[in-house]
């Protein structure tokens, strides 16, 4: 057979599909969506998808607008914020020279370069997981940085992004901003004053609709109006009449989602401090996970131990440097007191064994 | 700014959103979703979307194998048949020689090729606007054929594409299937006789979900697999929860959606002979709408007055051979009986005039 694609794509962390495991190796967030999505559903008209969904997306960018204080032709819409990374690696990524990002982020940013054959360069983290922000000065055919980074959860501050912005005003600079509610600081505030600059949202972590995929990017109107070309030259109507309907409702509850965020933080953190009493260390995370090693205790059988007590976190075995560590997605409360007593139970046999 | 992609994106029909107005320009169904489809959406549980939706719709795939008698390793699921169409092109159009498709057809076609950079060929219809079998013979690196065609509404009988997959047995020929159930008779016996072929369908038209956003591909397991890797590279989980949830009722209610097909060809071919007695002539339909042309009324102030009656159609000025005829979706009974009505008033004042 002619003209076939051989492509090796990436593989997100597993699905399992049974009740009353504790899932927490795809950062899903553990509380549900707002009252008001609840409501938004309850009411939706299902004679409305006998038509198709809005091709501008109108209703959400304006409540973006107004969350965001931006207008609203500031915002491209998508399928979760992977379909809109997709459209603009396919917008701004056409260079000869190669795009930047660092060795150890989301995985994905590789597979589109491949899938899009776009020549790229990864730079390596420092020793305690950093950016290098100097590394970012060489030539280059546009830069995707997460902020904070995953898996690391790492935060940058805007000073060292605005640097970063500064010395590459010739080519698009994304910043994947999926994590940004659980403790940093959004580039938001820079959009207008940096052109250059597309911030990438997402409704899957804070917003708790990961099933839902609504994700969108934020960036100055012009470059924003050429990723909204290639949206229509690929699938124009990727955001549901229900998605839509739904995502408005979720921005229009700001104060139930600063609720559950917060909440979040404080599990993450009272996590972290209560496993380094039995030596655990995580790296200092802006995130809904963290990046957890332990001096004496090897993360595969730790992985396969939580496993067998219905625990799922990640584990990247093919990443040379994450190889003694798991990350740990943030759960409950109550989640997170099981495994962190799983987790003082393994290593206290483990320990006494050795 | 270095690296940004310039390109002409799809124009879809205008989406004119405000009430009591008769849409027949994008092939909308007028009838409601299934009754099954609104109980799958009111006993949705909105906690579900705190987590990704499926990345394999093993549910979906499992209700459409049952629908077409194929195990569900066959199908490959998508946000409508446009994305499914997109990681096709991606996943089979990779040869150095052109594509084909007809110069006459569904206008994304060349915007995909364009937007992945793939070498096509348009081969003109005939001029009474149909396929010619023998023009597929030629040398290509993949052939795409709408079946029914659109906008023309003809059927190509499946003895000659039959024909087609025989002589095209190196490549990947698409059958897209976006109208079949409106009169035409489905490739799908075909599949397991044909590795090459691959079906596109969608939730759009005869299924009333063109809002839902689902489509799917039917195909060689072999084949299905390598195009299930380009969506997994490019937005693994594009079809949210809800999508795949309210297209399996609809799935599930084959009987509902017979009778509202049944009585749209119903309305379609009275509607068709009812404006002939005014002298409109319609291209023979096996689609839920109509390409109808008047010898001695022009298109372009036709459009404008349905439009003035918030009636709109679909006209197509740049595509010189239909300049002088309108594409019309059919909708109810009663929304094509007004129709008839103002068709036959302005052809008798028109022709009065003249």
């Amino acid at each position: 057979m002619k003209g076939l694609r051989k492509i090796t794509p990436y593989v997100p962390g597993r699905q399992p599909n049974y009740p009353d495991i504790i899932k927490l190796n795809t950062n899903e967030n553990p509380y549900p969506p707002s009252p008001k999505v609840e409501k938004a559903l309850r009411n939706f008209d299902v004679e409305q998808l006998k038509s198709y969904s809005s091709i501008d997306n109108s209703l959400l960018k304006n409540a973006l607008g107004s969350k965001h204080t931006l207008s609203s032709d500031h915002f491209l819409i998508g399928n979760g914020s992977d379909e809109v990374l997709a459209f603009c690696f396919l917008a701004f990524f056409n260079s000869a020279d190669p795009i930047l990002f660092p060795d150890i982020t989301y995985g994905f940013y590789k597979v589109w370069a491949d899938l899009f054959q776009i020549p790229y360069k990864e730079l390596p983290l420092t020793a305690n997981f950093e950016i290098t922000t100097d590394d970012y000065t060489q030539l280059n055919g546009g830069l995707i940085i997460a902020n904070p980074n995953a898996p690391t959860g790492l935060f940058k501050p805007l000073s060292e992004i605005e640097q970063i912005l500064n010395v590459n005003q010739e080519v698009i600079v994304i910043v994947d901003e999926a994590y940004i509610d659980f403790g940093g600081q959004s580039a938001c505030s820079l959009v207008d004053k940096y052109p250059n600059l597309i911030i990438i949202r997402t409704f899957s972590k804070s917003s708790s609709l990961a099933g839902l995929r609504v994700g969108y990017a934020i960036g100055n109107p012009e470059y924003i109006k050429i990723a909204e070309s290639i949206k229509s030259s690929f699938n124009p109507y990727s955001v549901d009449s229900l998605a839509e309907n739904l995502a408005v409702a979720a921005t229009e509850d700001e104060s139930y989602y600063l609720d559950i965020t917060k909440q979040i933080c404080e599990t993450r953190d009272w996590f972290s401090e209560t496993i380094a009493t039995f030596g655990f260390t995580s790296l200092e995370s802006k995130t809904n996970f963290l990046l957890v090693t332990h001096p004496k205790i090897s993360s595969e059988p730790l992985y396969h131990y939580l496993e067998a007590h219905d625990v799922f976190v990640r584990y990247f075995p093919k990443i040379e440097r994450l190889k003694n560590y798991l990350r740990i997605s943030i759960g409950t409360q109550e989640e997170m007191e099981t495994v962190s007593q799983l987790l003082r139970h393994y290593t206290k046999t483990a320990l006494t064994t050795i």
